[in-house]
């Protein structure tokens, strides 16, 4: 089963983990100088060597790829915004497997993006098969490094280690209690990033925020997994404190997860924002076994498929916006079934 | 079944139809002046002719029936509110059979109060049996009349007939299309009165509604049937024709109708006045022929059991309102089983 679709360890609250390797080939100039040539280069080079690098990866250049199929794969955060936008369709590509676990952009901001995936809070697999395959690509490409610095990468702030590993975690209790603010003020004082998957900070929707490093350089990779793994676990404990009190209320919270279910699978048009917040509520609710009407492999399936390009995906039609809602609707009963 | 749970004629629109005459008995004193041997002595006359009138009626005191059985009586609005209040209850009495659809209050506002109930739209046979009834008390009891007035009563606004004809009727498509004030407007200008069943006036909650005459004096009993008849079709006209146009964004009315009902049937608390709102979405989805999984019954069997005292004798036990509220919520669940 795909990582975004399966459970993972403590997965009641960290959804998933991902690691991200930023690396640069010697000898090829980095991404703001390169010529046409150059990419040309650069993306036959990928391509050449995809057979030979294994874990059944495909190369794919971005161009080639359809819209939806693009957006779908933004969605579920397996690639970048960026690597989709005008300026940078024409001159990039990923290699992917299906599992899709494993998607190494090229051509991004960074010759080479290694990115690993992994269900629930696995940062050590998921950082040892990342090094894997870093090796590997190092033998056959050759990454530019310095004594002094570690990897050198296009932007300053990924110098070092190149490495951002990051947990995505639900924390739909801290923000019904009201400590959530408390929570990422202390994340970020501790070198570490939190924020709203989708929307801004606190005022993120569907109770969604990733946590990652801040640092790479300095700090062995080591350190920034261990401290990662450190936070992430005070996090998820602060989160299950903030479950308990809530289920004191007993009536209150199973009031408020099954009128969510209630309209997530009674309406007959949901927006994609609307879906994020019902969804919150249910993934609660079956997460904490008030809702025995759904398991997790069905609320993840609902919460990819509400989004607009998976949906279309899903649908195999492409639909305009009112169309979707309609359609989402739909999704829901079909996989509550 | 009880009428209060059968479906009648248009009763997608008109909920049920009762007619009340109101008549006072010769030789004893107007209600007013009533002193406690009069009171007893009426009280003592109606429950010695009771087998003798007939229609499986029986006679109580309201002084011996418990509160709940009082209040679902008032909820079911068979009897007056006015009744069972501290100044009534010691003096007053009704007639009742199982049916429910006859109850002749005693020693109300007037020795008696003759008043018959029936589903959906149905005048004719309800008047009928009304003064069937009134006749058959005539010849027992004789009622004050004279020749100019008519009836007399304790109120001089129901001297005449004494009767007072009215129907329940449900617009939620006048209400959500905004043409519920003019419709409110025009019955009224035709000498009828239109409020709230719940709330008053437009502000009534649950859309639910009552058109019944004003006029008792200087005009036929048949005047007065057939004036209201016409007026209530008009009203149901122009409900019909605004449900026609909510149907024209079908999309928008399904979602409407099926949100409340995944609300309504998966919540697991639920006020009084919240389940008044939900079930009026819901049964114009099920008069709609757009919500399959409810029906008449079942809309019109939570309609009672989730009023505070039906919902008592449904459940057998004595509730506070937070009790209540969870009950009611259940009750739902199992009636839509």
């Amino acid at each position: 089963m795909n990582w975004y679709l399966d459970s993972g360890k403590e997965s009641d609250v960290i959804v998933s983990t991902r690691i991200r390797l930023a690396r640069n080939i010697k000898g090829i100039p980095f991404k703001q100088k390169l010529s046409e040539t150059d990419i040309n280069n650069l993306l036959e080079k990928m391509k050449y060597i995809t057979p030979s690098l294994g874990y059944g990866l495909k190369f794919l250049k971005i161009k080639d790829m359809d819209d939806i199929t693009k957006l779908a794969l933004v969605e579920k955060h397996i690639i970048s915004p960026d690597i989709i936008s005008d300026r940078n369709e024409e001159e990039s590509g990923i290699l992917i497997n299906d599992e899709e676990n494993i998607c190494i952009m090229v051509n991004e901001e960074d010759h080479i993006r290694i990115q690993i995936f992994n269900s629930g809070l696995d940062l050590q697999n998921t950082i040892n098969l990342a090094k894997e395959i870093d090796k590997k690509l190092d033998n056959m490409l050759h990454f530019c490094s310095s004594k002094e610095y570690g990897y050198l990468t296009a932007c300053p702030s990924n110098v070092g280690t190149g490495l951002r590993a990051s947990v995505m975690v639900h924390l739909p209790a801290l923000k019904l209690t009201g400590n959530i603010s408390k929570v990422l003020h202390i994340v970020n004082s501790f070198g570490m990033t939190i924020r709203g998957i989708y929307g801004e900070d606190s005022q993120s929707k569907g109770d969604m925020f990733q946590i990652s490093n801040n640092q790479t350089l300095g700090i062995t990779e080591e350190e920034i997994i261990n401290n990662l793994e450190n936070i992430t676990k005070k996090v998820m404990e602060q989160e299950r404190v903030a479950r308990k009190n809530l289920e004191k209320n007993e009536i209150e919270l199973q009031d408020r997860v099954y009128r969510s279910y209630g309209i997530l699978t009674n309406a007959v048009k949901l927006s994609s924002d609307e879906s994020i917040e019902l969804l919150s509520d249910v993934k609660l609710g079956t997460d904490l076994g008030i809702i025995k009407q759904l398991d997790d492999l069905k609320v993840k399936k609902i919460e990819l498929y509400t989004k607009p390009a998976n949906l279309q995906k899903y649908t195999g039609k492409i639909l305009n916006a009112y169309e979707r809602d309609i359609k989402r609707a739909e999704i829901v009963k079909q996989i509550i079934k």
